[in-house]
């Protein structure tokens, strides 16, 4: 990408910058100038927004290994350039939109829906319920959000706010440490895993007002389901869906804030997601 | 990916739905239940998070045609299914990390520095800075934002908080319709856009706390440098850059809050990243 005098003259820079102890790593941090550092100093006490005191990340690191869908291909991140080669660092990322912690738009399953890049950002930042239906999951994979937990949720917590993404947490991510379990195919290659049932995602379509829904497994439909229920309900009604989410387990069923930094390739029927959410 | 019956079913449930007039374009949003849609309801008055009242998108739309740095290779979107034959739409992505709106990690030119899965999510929220430098780069392309402009930014807004997020506002997105006056090479080869001075660079280092700095062309240096200054300045101090961002000349000089949704893939050296402002 640059001549070799250009990059000659990079690596002796960095070799030179290294040498007065400035290294790049996380670890040296701690020793630039001014001894303390906006990470481990207070960037949180001064934006403007407010409201907040703490972020999680909802985002898995996507690996090679990462689980995909059954017939899916995982993704591959093969070097480009090193530093040692060529003065910069690389990756060439070959990866199918549906990879990792990652969005379904629209347009994945509703012919002429929105694809990725063309939902309006005000759909990105939204109140976020987390319903919680670990304890069934635990005894039934097969398990469903059902319009019955969704108006637990309310009793406990009050009406579904307009504008609600709403979030299915199931424990299901303990098990991305084996793939295979995260997948949980049965002798007859049907998955069996948690999802939203196609009646509760219609009842937050028809009798709520909601920007999306998020599940910490491979699939809005539970595992099994035969039909795509859910993702035809919530993306031909224009809302999108967030899958294979993490960390869901460490925030309360109401009070955070989700923000969805979702892909914006042209034409994109979803893609990986860096999702937060704000406490 | 699944059974021929199995689409079939879903092609079927899809075509009763998109008859029953619920198709997912946003056009037809305004049709759904309930007749208010989030998206132009209020979901913004909602979140607990305060202090805003606006977002802005500060992430170009990756096409094929983006233009990368000289040598590069640009962004492949290729469909992988379609409703019609699959009966969902899925695209490939073949994409060199440093493409469209995308982040540099420190291990981009530091050994050892940390990739952008590591970067400790905290500073993904940051008080924004933007030096508006498209005066001076309207007569000159190899216009660079120096110490003296950011003295000046302080003048009229006071010290740079801790934690900030600098940006440089040159205008020259304006120029992405014509991507070739974008990287603007001159008759050997040699790039001309605006960038950060490598002083200006260290300044904002050893003198104030940054999470980060970003820029609306295509390298944090300016395309004439020779030897990627501030690249190596700000990369080695632990510190991430964001290039190619969007509308940042809608923002005001102090006072918005951005958010990075940076790429999580592991040993990433950056990657498309999907940034915004609050207002």
């Amino acid at each position: 990408m640059c001549s070799p005098e250009v990059m000659a003259r990079v690596r002796a820079s960095l070799n030179r910058r290294q040498m007065l102890g400035i290294a790049g790593t996380l670890g040296a941090l701690a020793l630039t100038p001014r001894g303390v550092l906006a990470q481990s100093a207070t960037p949180m006490a001064t934006p403007t927004v407010s409201g907040f005191s703490s972020i999680v990340d909802l985002t898995h690191t996507l690996t090679q290994e990462f689980p995909v869908f059954p017939g899916g291909v995982q993704a591959e991140i093969t070097v480009n350039t090193t530093i040692a080669e060529n003065g910069f660092y690389t990756n060439q990322l070959n990866l199918q939109e549906h990879t990792g912690t990652h969005m379904d738009a629209p347009a994945h399953f509703a012919e002429g829906g929105a694809t990725a890049d063309m939902i309006p950002v005000e759909q990105f930042v939204a109140p976020m319920a987390v319903i919680d239906i670990s304890a069934k999951t635990e005894s039934d994979p097969d398990s469903q959000v059902t319009v019955d937990d969704i108006l637990a949720w309310e009793d406990a917590n009050g009406e579904l706010p307009a504008g609600a993404f709403v979030a299915m947490y199931s424990g299901w991510e303990s098990r991305l440490s084996d793939p295979a379990s995260f997948i949980n195919l049965d002798g007859d290659d049907v998955q069996h895993y948690p999802g939203f049932d196609p009646a509760a995602a219609a009842f937050l379509i028809e009798e709520r007002e909601i920007v999306g829904i998020g599940v910490d497994t491979l699939s809005l439909d539970y595992g099994a389901s035969q039909d795509f229920g859910t993702h035809i309900t919530i993306l031909t009604a224009g809302r999108y869906g967030l899958e294979a989410m993490a960390n869901l387990g460490t925030l309360p069923a109401s009070g955070a804030t989700i923000i969805v930094g979702g892909p914006k390739h042209e034409a994109a029927s979803g893609g990986p997601t860096r999702a937060f959410a704000l406490l």
